[in-house]
Parts: structure tokens; C-alpha cells; sequence
């Protein structure tokens, strides 16, 4: 496939097995709109449809990461019925039309089956903090500062970041940052575990790409696919066995294969892994584990 | 209503929106008793009442916090067929005659509309650490210690703590102090993230007047109710699709409301909001949106 | 019983009220094999069983603490059908034939009474990082590191890890560690909360005998074994009233017993306690409180 695709409202760019999608309406300092849901939603569907792409990096062109909600509409900007983009105007149904689009976004992410690395390179509030959640590691320039405002504009936390955001910063801090609304520094979202480090602006990109490198290099892409899954989704479950039912028939499925003998042999040769196994076309039959959950 | 409220065993003051919670034992160092747990209950039930109430600090006269359960009957104390104040004494009913006082106030604390920060100004053992858990925030004196002792007097954990306190701060650690019992320093409490910070005796206050005022002062009543809800209830959700739907209709129906209008104005205007809705009567329709669970 | 009882592939000791079991196959770095995992949880079986032990150590005899699995099989390491010690030829009956023996374990010292110390005297990769994490707390020393390499070896994360490691060091720390496959050292181990402290080689077995001394001298076994169990399972609970329900039958049980007399009287008489109830024999009736949970 191509390694460049333009959609509306952002890039996404495939270079040595690493995907990167910037966030493009710097004028707006990406500010997120329906149009801009439906086109992230997209691009993690190619991400995971392509075998040439073993990592994701979500960033944003320009000053900044997003901006949240784009207040264009001003008093109408949560309302919406009266919205001129409504979400349905983009191609909803009627069924969804009080579904919060951060959220569709956020749970498309949760179902990634290749690793996603933000790298926020400026503001990142409202929906711009809250979309990081699902990712699976975070990197912030200096420039960086977080917000999960939504008290501070009478509405609610959305993108399911009340179930997110305790879960990687632990209920107080969660608390603490979503009761005041306030704005916050990249040095605080680290010391907090939101951000697994801070950079100089210029280098940003290039620790994610490390970061991405280091998976993509060293890992089998199903076993990569398979153990962002399981990590996910035991966050839900209610006694270790759930683990011990998958992994036991991970372990099986997966060490019968090639690529098990070569990630063996690989290191007791002390050389770079070739694994043959797709994502596409490999993923063992138990997979999904899960039932679908929907929104009703 | 009256800006001070005595109880038997507390205080209760309201001063520009913020009510704080006084435990008033000072000469037994604030030593908890079944009359406490039924003031304190009390106290919580008037600040969800009073709409001009929007946050809630809790803190101790005279030099402890808490020092735990009153042991002024000795061998006698966690024995509650033999104890003088038995709960019964106080009120509660034949069915209700095992349940723990602490996880009434817990569960009491946990229901909370407004939210509610610990000003820990001295020792805070047993039930005076545990009932700080459903607490948002905790600021410590310097002088605060604080022990999970239960398994030193030879009882359990109590007060829900087996519940929050591993969610506070982690398995591991909640585990190092239950299964020792050892009491520790405000130090080690804040580098655990029990305490969000350590001030001088004389700051403590100020300190938790200051994070009151960041929430009373710049957001909505009726978003600061819904989010605290959101955050502490999705802790027990299995799967992000439950925030989802919690969140979809927080923000589709706050997002039609004098307050979304209000929010994004004064934001966009750069001046301080006022909010017009109440909690007293302007909670969504949704809410609560979860079936009570009881004791039995 | 004998204080020092071996076991194939381990060694089980008992000295002052601890126990201390050390995987003893120092010559191929103490790498996991079918046999290990029935003498560990023949182990765990024994400290449960003895009264004279109040705590357990586990550590490695030689420069590693566990090297994962033993590879000496090369490319059939992961292939259960092929190796020469399938599971099976130890004893496992055919319905076990796929369960990872990595969970049989971990669920096992999930399910100890007595609390279990980890004592990482050096490398710990694959298993021997995993087994790790049903223990309530790891020390290291500063010639450990520890691997989560499942992806590196083309199989998936087991032994339940996908469900305790983001209970331990948050989710976002877990995926970095699983998804990346890399090797780090104890420093990183520490600041992310995977163990509690680092210590010099020849200090690592005496930090782990004082933290298991502070439990065994202050503490009430049959307190601990209830206070372990609580705190690991309400892990999996929905709300806090699942607390509440056990907890309330704990204080109100073990509130009668002469230890929750010993333990106020010795607190008050600044002396040491002399707790009389066994765990063999005078653990409350309500305990378990749960429902077996099975593989199938």
C-alpha cells in the first residue's frame, strides 16, 4: 500500500514498519471535530489491516497536540443538537446520536492490535488529553502541558476517561486533575506516570521512534498483538484465572509455531529474529477471547 | 443555614463555599466511636444537601488526626458484644448488629456529591488512616503518621480498606503496610502517593482551603458531582464501554445546560464563570445511573 | 517438622518462624522446569501447613535468581507436544495437558496464607520475573534484572502476568515492559514499584528477613493470613461493599478471639504480643468466602 495517505484532517505516513498519524489542522492547533473521529478511526483500521506496520506514533502537526474540542460554534460547542457538524451530519445513525465520539475514537484505540505511542508535542487538552488514554505509552516534549478541563466547561469527563485515566495514574490522582480542571505541565504528567518521559521538542519524535524500533526490531508482530490484548483486557477481570485460561492456550498455540522456534534460536544465536507470522493472517483461533460489548 | 454546625463529636463550619469537617475529641486525640461514625455520617448528609457547600476538607483538632479506635475499654475494645457503646446503643438496628462502623462511613464518604479533601494535621492509626482512603485528596502535616495496624491488635483490615487502599496505591504497597502493621512518616506516605503533599502544621490548612478553592472557584457543581461519581464507580467497571455510556449521556445532557454555555464562554471571554445549575435539583435524569448494592 | 526439607530442584528451610525456599539449580541458573513447579507449590503446600512459619522468603542459590525456562531443548522449549518433560509425564492429567505451568504456580502463592517475601538475587526473565508477582513484596539486589521477553520469543506473556503486572506497576509500565520484551535492571524496577527496595548482594537475604521478622514478631498469623487474602482478592471486587461484607465479619469474628485481646493489651502495655490462634486450626468459619474458580 501506499506509504503515505492524506485524510481530511490528518497524515498517515508508513516508514520501516513504523506508522506515524499527525494530527493536520495546525491552523486550528487540531482542534477535534467529528470529521477528525472518523478519520482516526480509519487510520487505525489500515494500521491494523497492514502487515508492513508493526507500531503506530500519534502526534500533531504544528505548536500543538490538539486542542480539544473545536470551540468555533462557541456557546453551541457541547450541544449537540444544535452543533453544525453534528455527528450524524457525518454519517451516524440515529442510534448513536448522544454517543460521544471521543469515546468511539478511544475504544477503536483500546482495540488496536499494533502498539500505539503518542508523542504530544504541545497542548494537549479536553478530548487531546483524553484520546492518549487508550495508547500504550505516552511521550511529551517539553512544550506539553495536559488538561482534562471538562469541569471547568460544564460537562463531564468523555472518551471513557473515567475508566482510563485511574487505571494509569491511580484514582486520586485521576481525581485530582478531573475534579479542578486544571492545566498542567509535561514534568507533572511524568512524575505522575502519564508520560513515560520528557524531551526537548526536536527530539520527540525520534524517542518514539526508538521506542517503536525497539518493538518492531525485537518482537513477533502476533505475540505483539495478542499481549496488547491480554494486558488490556485482564484490567477487567476479576481473578487471575481469566489470565490463566489465555495465557495457557497463548503459550500453546503460539510455541507450536516458527515463530516460537526462531524467537528460541534467535537469541540463542545471538541474531535479529525474522518471524513469519501475520497478524493478518496468523492470529490463533481463540482469538478474540471475548464477547463484543455494545453500546445500548 | 447556620455557617457552624456542633455535633457531639465534630464541627462542622462553612465559610465562601467550603465546609470543613472538624473531629472534635482532642483530649481522647480525636479517638473514633460509634457516635462519630453516626456525626460524620451526618455531617456528609448536610454537605450533599446544602448547595452552597462545593467541597468538603476533613481534619482534626488538637495535635492527632485520629488516633483510631477509642481503647479506653481495653481488651474489650474490638468485641463488640461486650463493648458499652455497642452500635445497637447508638441506634442501628438487630440486622446491622456486624456491620463495621468504619465501612458505614467509608461507604458514606464514597457516596459523596461534593468532593471531599483529608487535612491529616497529626496521627491518623486504624480507623483514622482507613477512613481517609474514599477521601479525593489527602495533604499531610509533617507531624502525620499513619499505620494500618489491624493486623497488630489482631483484627483485620476494615472500612473498605481492602478495597481502596490497593487502588490508592498499589497492591504491593498496600499489602507491605497491612501484613506489618508498621505506622510510618508523611514522607513515605506522599512518596506512595497515600498524601498528594507535605506542608509545615501551620500550612496544612491553607494548603487544602487552596485545592478547594481551585474547584469552587472555576467549575460546576453539577459537573464536579457527576465527575466524582464517574471516577470512583468506573474503579469497579469491567470494560471501557461502561464509562462510554455513562459519559455519552454526561456530556450529551450537560452539554445542553447553562453551564456548558457558561463554561466555554467565560473560557473564551477569559473571565470567571458562574454557574447557575444546582445540585440540590439539577443532577441529570440518568443519575444515579447504578443499582444500590446493601449488606446483606 | 524437619527445618530443612529438599526438594528436587529447591530448598525449603525453616529458621525463627520463617521459611525460606531457594531454587537450588544454581548450574543452569536455576532455569524453570516442570519439575520446579510441582516442588514450589509442594513447598507452598508445606509453609500453609505449619504453624511455625509466619512469612516466606523466596530467593535463587548461585548468581541468578530464575533464567526463565530452561532452553536446553532449544527450538521445542515452547512446543509442550515435542519436549521430553511434558507436563503430563509429571503427573498431570490429560485435562491439564495445555495450562501453562507458569499460572499453576502464580495461582498457588496467590492463594498462600502465610505472606510471601521475594528476595531477587540476580537475573529473573521469562518465569522467573513472572512467578514473582503473586508475592506481596520483591527486594532486589543490584545484580538482578528482570525480563518480561514472552514477545522476543515469539510466544505470549503467562503464569497470570497479564493480569498481576498492571496491578502492581500501573498498565502503561506493563505494556512498556511486555510489548518492548527488553531486559532492565533493578534501578528501573524499583522506580516503577516492581520491588521495593535495592540492596547490596550480601545485604539482599538480611533486608528480607527483617521485613519478614517485622510481620512474625508483631503481627497475628490467622490476622495476616485473612489481611493477605483480603487485600489480593477484593482486587477483583466491583465496589467497595464486597469489602465491607468480609470485613465487617472479620472484625466483628476476630474481635471476640483472646488475639484481638492480646493485641490491644500488649499495645497498651508497650510489650510484645503472645498470639495464641493457629492458622491450621482457627481461621474464622466464613473463610473462604469465595467460590473456587476452576480452568475450565
Amino acid at each position: 500500500m501506499a506509504n503515505t495517505h492524506s485524510f481530511e484532517t490528518l497524515t498517515l505516513e508508513v516508514a520501516d514498519r513504523v506508522a506515524t498519524i499527525t494530527l493536520n489542522r495546525p491552523e486550528r492547533l487540531n482542534a477535534f471535530t467529528g470529521q477528525m473521529m472518523l478519520d482516526m478511526v480509519a487510520a487505525f483500521d489500515e494500521t491494523d489491516a497492514r502487515d508492513d506496520v508493526g507500531a503506530v506514533i500519534v502526534t500533531g502537526a504544528g505548536r500543538a497536540f490538539c486542542a480539544g474540542a473545536d470551540l468555533s460554534e462557541g456557546a453551541k460547542t457541547f450541544d449537540y443538537d444544535k452543533r453544525s457538524d453534528r455527528p450524524d451530519k457525518a454519517g451516524l445513525d440515529e442510534l448513536d446520536r448522544i454517543r460521544d465520539s471521543g469515546g468511539r475514537l478511544t475504544l477503536r484505540i483500546f482495540e488496536s492490535l499494533k502498539p500505539v505511542i503518542g508523542a504530544i508535542n504541545g497542548p494537549a487538552v479536553g478530548i487531546g488529553a483524553t484520546m492518549q488514554l487508550p495508547m500504550d505509552i505516552r511521550l511529551a516534549s517539553t512544550t506539553a502541558r495536559f488538561g482534562f478541563v471538562f469541569a471547568r466547561r460544564g460537562i463531564v469527563p468523555e472518551a471513557c476517561s473515567s475508566w482510563f485515566l485511574p487505571r494509569l495514574v491511580g484514582i486520586s490522582q485521576a481525581l485530582d486533575w478531573c475534579l479542578s480542571g486544571r492545566v498542567f505541565e509535561a514534568d507533572e504528567a511524568q512524575k505522575a506516570g502519564l508520560v513515560k518521559s520528557v524531551h526537548a521538542p526536536e527530539d520527540l519524535l525520534g524517542a518514539a521512534q526508538a521506542l517503536a524500533r525497539e518493538i518492531v526490531d525485537n518482537c513477533a508482530p502476533v505475540s505483539v498483538a495478542l499481549t496488547r490484548q491480554m494486558l488490556w483486557r485482564m484490567l477487567g477481570a476479576d481473578h487471575p484465572m481469566e489470565a490463566h485460561k489465555i495465557d495457557s492456550r497463548g503459550v500453546y498455540a503460539r510455541g507450536q509455531t516458527v515463530d516460537a522456534r526462531e524467537g528460541v534460536m534467535s537469541f540463542l544465536e545471538k541474531r535479529a529474529p525474522v518471524y513469519a507470522n501475520k497478524v493478518s493472517s496468523d492470529m490463533p483461533d481463540f482469538f478474540p477471547w471475548w464477547e463484543e460489548v455494545t453500546f445500548k
